[in-house]
């Protein structure tokens, strides 16, 4: 049964938390970028990171949990380089158990808002996605993100090469 | 005047000698992603970076070099992650006094060559260039990239947004 479900940003001591649940999705579906061999980072690295990107004015990290377990995570990361600095990336991977439920869609309306938001220099949200995962591509679509481009050969997947679409949104006032 | 020029693969000696001519082509010319910060990095930590690009089999990283001096720069750059090593990311960058003498055209050559090699496990290699940068698409294009995208406000230059074209080159058997 699944209970509340609470979003805020990451945290440090979210490191090995956050850990697990790369690796547990790593394996459960096929649409990550990152395979079985999982994160591959160690908590140390991670929390690290998790301070860093607390600090920083570009990146973003959403966990979504259930009671103490992660089950989502929504990321802008952005790019430390003057002349990309208005780029934000995005990616979300939620487990499978809690496909379904809108949990992407809430994940995704935040993630705007907060590159909407008043720390936000933002002009350009990206993300890819595989051309297969219909149902991500209809929820990046239904919010307002536009197809650029269908990049042949962009993800390897047990030995077959599979189309990639790159998404873009535009934001803010230029 | 321009004397014989040698193309070669870096090595970790290059370190200092590469530092200069990024700094330099990162002030003289709007079309590279760096801005006039430079590179930011340490001649220890660009000669640690040499050393792991010549044992890699998914980077390669060739210098032109005019006597002792490097005026050229031509980079595939892979990935790691399983799912994405048979991705090359192209870069190439030629000091202006050197414009125009088919160097470019020269290194490309050169780097498609290792790409088709029997050391290289590449399928895809693609590149990005400012859409105003029309003597590099051209380049490209007559190489046999195809453009995939052009991504609106895909990098900011002296405040302005521009559109940056994504081009990609299918290659080897799959």
């Amino acid at each position: 049964m699944i209970g509340t479900i609470q979003i805020r940003e990451a945290i440090p001591s979210d490191a090995e938390n956050l850990l697990n649940h790369l690796q547990k999705i790593a394996v459960e579906t096929g649409f990550m970028t990152m395979g079985a061999e999982g994160p591959g980072k160690t908590v140390e690295a991670k929390q690290k990171e998790l301070e860093s990107i607390l600090e920083s004015d570009v990146t973003v990290l959403l966990v979504a949990l259930d009671e103490k377990e992660i089950i989502g995570i929504a990321e802008i990361h952005g790019n430390e380089s003057p002349k990309l600095k208005h780029i934000g990336d995005i990616s979300i991977s939620i487990a499978k158990d809690y496909w379904g439920i809108r949990l992407g869609t809430t994940m995704m309306e935040r993630l705007i808002e907060w590159a909407n938001g008043p720390t936000s220099q933002l002009k350009r949200l990206e993300l890819t996605v595989q051309a297969r995962n219909e149902r991500a591509r209809h929820l990046y679509e239904k919010m307002g993100f536009k197809l650029e481009a269908i990049m042949p050969r962009g993800v390897k997947d047990e030995g077959d090469y599979l189309d990639v679409c790159l998404m873009s949104m535009m934001i803010g006032e230029i």
